[in-house]
C-alpha cells in the first residue's frame, strides 16, 4: 500500500515531496485513495468540498466513526505527515477484519483536501469549508503564486467549485473523528512511548512585519545616511528567538520578501512573516507583543516605518475530554497525553464534532522535510492502537 | 530633450524606472539617442557590442574626445543615474556650438549598453566587452531571470550577437573618455560644490553566503532542536554593519533567497549576498574577512553549515592623474576631487584609455531609487563644466 503511494510527487534528487492541492501529484494521491477504498469493498465518494470518503456501512445510519488524515504536502515535505494517517486507517480496517470484528456503527476513512495550504496559503481548506469556518466567497479569493484561483484549480482538477460550502448534514452523521498523525516534535521520543494521545493544539498565529526604509545604492550611501530595513529585520529575528526562549514558546521567521532584492541595493522594503505558538493564549500574546515592541524600538532607531498585520490566529483547541478519556482507556494507559504546536483537520473539526488525535513517535522530531521519519515498529504500533480505538468505538 | 526621454520605462505609480537591457524600454531609449544624434547632424552608429556612438568629425582621424554614459536602469531606478550623463553630453555640444567652438579633434557622444546589469546580473556588459574584460563565451553564458540568454535578448532586439567581442581598433581612436554622472553619495552636498571630479572608484566585491540548516516545522520543533539558518543570517547582517562602521567602509546585505520560504517552515537554506566596498583593498579585505569570521562563529554555534563564495571582485580604479589634473585646471579649481563606491563604464574603460569622470551634486545622496535627484541649477552647472572640459580638450 505504501509502495504505490511513495513515488507520487517525490523529487528524485532530494527525496522531498511536493503534493500541492489540485495538482497532478494530488490527483495521483486521490486515485490511490479511491483504489484502496474499492479494493476493500468500501463505498467511495467525494463531498462537495472535494474531500474523499470511503464508507463501510450506511452513512445515513448516523453516529459514524471516522478516521483519516490528508495526502497533500508542504514543498519538499516528508513521507509521513498526512499519508501515515490515511495508510494507517486502511491498515487498521484490515486488522479489524483479521480480528473478525463486527461493526455496530458505520465507519469511514477520509482524505481531507489541501490540509497544508502550501498552494493557496491557507491551511485545512477542505475541513474549514466543510465545518463552515471558511466561506465560499473567501475560498474564491484564494490564489496561488501563479495567480490561479482556488475555483480555477478545482475545476481544472475535475471538481465543481460552485458546490463548495458548509456541509452540516454530513458532519451531523459523524459521531467521532480520530486522526492519526506522525508526531512533529520529540515528546514521545523523550517519554519512550510509540504512540500518544493529543491533549490540545497550541494557539498559534501568523504576523506579517513590513519594514519600510529607503532604497539606495549599496556602494555609495554612507552608513550614517542609510535607512536600511534589513538591519531592523535582523534585530527582530533575534528578538523573536529571545522572547520565545524566555516564555517556553516557539517563534520563527521562515518566510521573507525583499524589494528590490538587488545585490547592490539597500532594500526599500523587507517583509518578514512571524509564526508563533505557545501552550496558552496569554503566553502567546506575551511573546508576540514582546517581539513587536522590540521591533518598534529598532525601527525607530533606524528611521524605519514598521507595520505589523496579524494574518491569521487560531485559538487553543482543547480536544473533548470524553472522547479523549475513552480512547486513553481503550489503549490501556499505554499512550501519554501531549500537546502539539501544529494545526490539523482534527483541530478544525473539533469545533463541530467530537474529535481526537493519535501521534506516532518521530525519533528526531523533524517534519515538513524529507528527513521526517517514523520507525516501522512504531508505525505498526500506531496501526494497532488505531485498530483498538476503532474496535472499541465502532464494534460490538 | 529630457521631456521625450522621461516617460520611457517609467512606472506611473511609483515613478520608478525599469529600463533593462534589450527590452522595449531600452529600445525606446536607443531610438531617442539616435534621434538626438541625427537632429544635431552627428554620424550615428552602433558598435559590435551594441553601444551607441554619435560622431562629430572623422573617427578615423584618431585621438577623439568621447563623452557619454548609459540609459539603462536598475529596477525601480531614478531618472538621473545614466541619462544625466547622456543628456548633458548633447547639451554640452549645443553649448559649444553656441560659443562658436572650432573642433580640433573628433568628438563622440556614447550610450554604453547594459551598464547596470539589472537583467543579466553583470554590470557594464557593453564596456566590458569592448575593453576585452568580458569574453564572448562568458557573455553567451549570461541569462536573465526568465532563462533568456544575452545573445537571445540581443537578437530579439535586432542586434547581431555573433559580432560581440573586444574592439581594440575602436578604443585606439579614443584619446580621452569623460563620463558625467549624478553623484551617488553626499560628498558634494557636504563640500557645497555643484560639480566634482572623480579621483578613484573604490574596490568592491560581492560575496554569497549560503547558510544551510535543517528544514523543520515551525510550530512543533523545540527551540533546542532547531538548526535555523535565519538566526545565523540575522547575526551576520548585524556583524556586517559593525565591521563596516569600524573600518569606515560600506557593507550591505540587500538580496536574499530562502528555502523553502514558508511561513510555518524553519528554513533549510538562507542565501544572502554581501556587497562591500572600501577606499582601499586592504581595508576591504579587513571588513569582509571580519564579517566571514563572525558568520563562521555564529554558524558553528547553531549547527549551521556555511559556504562563502566571492562572486565578483573589482580592484581599485585610480583615474589617470594627467587627464584628471588637466580637467581640474580647465574647471579652474571649482570642482573638488572625490572617490566613489559605484562602478561605472568609465572605470572599465580606464584600463584601456585615458578616462575621467565628473559628478553632479545629489542633495540627499539617494540613488537607484525614484527619489534620486539633482537640482536644475546643478544640472546646468554640470553641462557648463562638461562644455568647458570638452572645449579645453577638443577645440582650438
Amino acid at each position: 500500500m505504501w509502495a504505490d503511494l511513495a513515488p507520487v510527487g517525490r523529487n528524485p534528487d532530494t527525496k522531498g515531496y511536493r503534493r500541492f492541492a489540485w495538482t497532478g501529484a494530488d490527483a495521483d494521491c486521490r486515485t490511490w485513495f479511491q483504489e484502496q477504498a474499492e479494493a476493500r469493498g468500501l463505498t467511495y465518494e467525494t463531498d462537495r468540498n472535494g474531500n474523499q470518503w470511503a464508507w463501510l456501512g450506511d452513512p445515513a445510519a448516523g453516529d459514524a466513526v471516522v478516521t483519516g488524515s490528508h495526502l497533500d504536502s508542504v514543498p519538499e515535505g516528508g513521507a509521513f505527515d498526512g499519508p501515515l494517517g490515511v495508510v494507517s486507517s486502511f491498515a487498521a480496517l484490515d486488522e479489524l477484519r483479521r480480528r473478525g470484528a463486527e461493526f455496530a456503527r458505520p465507519l469511514a476513512i477520509t482524505n481531507f483536501g489541501d490540509e497544508e495550504g502550501a498552494r493557496f496559503g491557507l491551511a485545512c481548506v477542505g475541513s474549514r469549508l466543510t465545518a463552515g469556518q471558511l466561506t465560499k466567497a473567501q475560498a474564491y479569493e484564494l490564489r496561488d503564486a501563479d495567480g490561479i484561483s482556488l475555483p480555477q484549480a478545482m475545476e481544472a482538477a475535475g471538481y465543481d467549485p460552485a458546490a463548495i460550502g458548509p456541509d452540516p448534514e454530513r458532519l451531523a452523521r459523524v459521531g467521532a473523528f480520530v486522526e492519526l498523525h506522525v508526531e512533529q516534535g520529540r515528546a514521545l521520543d523523550l517519554t519512550g512511548d510509540a504512540v500518544g494521545i493529543a491533549s490540545a493544539i497550541w494557539p498559534h498565529g501568523r504576523w506579517r512585519f513590513d519594514f519600510r526604509g529607503e532604497a539606495n545604492h549599496a556602494g555609495t550611501t554612507r552608513l550614517a545616511d542609510r535607512r536600511d530595513p534589513m538591519l531592523t529585520y535582523a534585530e527582530t529575528v533575534l528578538a523573536a528567538r529571545r522572547e520565545a526562549e524566555l516564555a517556553g514558546a516557539v517563534a520563527t521567521f521562515g518566510k521573507i520578501s525583499v524589494e528590490p532584492n538587488g545585490v547592490n541595493a539597500i532594500p526599500s522594503l523587507v517583509r518578514g512573516w512571524l509564526d508563533s505558538r505557545a501552550a496558552d493564549e496569554t503566553t502567546l500574546d506575551t511573546v508576540t507583543s514582546g517581539i513587536e515592541k522590540a521591533a518598534r524600538a529598532y525601527a525607530d532607531r533606524h528611521g524605519i516605518d514598521l507595520t505589523v498585520v496579524r494574518e491569521s490566529f487560531t485559538p487553543v483547541v482543547e480536544f473533548g475530554h470524553a472522547l479523549r478519556d475513552e480512547i486513553a482507556a481503550l489503549l490501556g494507559g499505554r499512550a501519554p497525553l501531549l500537546g502539539t504546536g501544529a494545526g490539523h483537520d482534527a483541530g478544525i473539526l473539533s469545533a463541530s464534532i467530537p474529535t481526537a488525535m493519535l501521534f506516532v513517535r518521530n525519533p528526531t522530531g523533524v517534519s515538513h522535510s524529507p528527513a521526517e521519519y517514523a520507525a516501522e515498529d512504531d508505525c505498526v504500533a500506531g496501526v494497532l492502537a488505531l485498530a483498538d480505538v476503532l474496535e472499541g468505538l465502532a464494534c460490538r
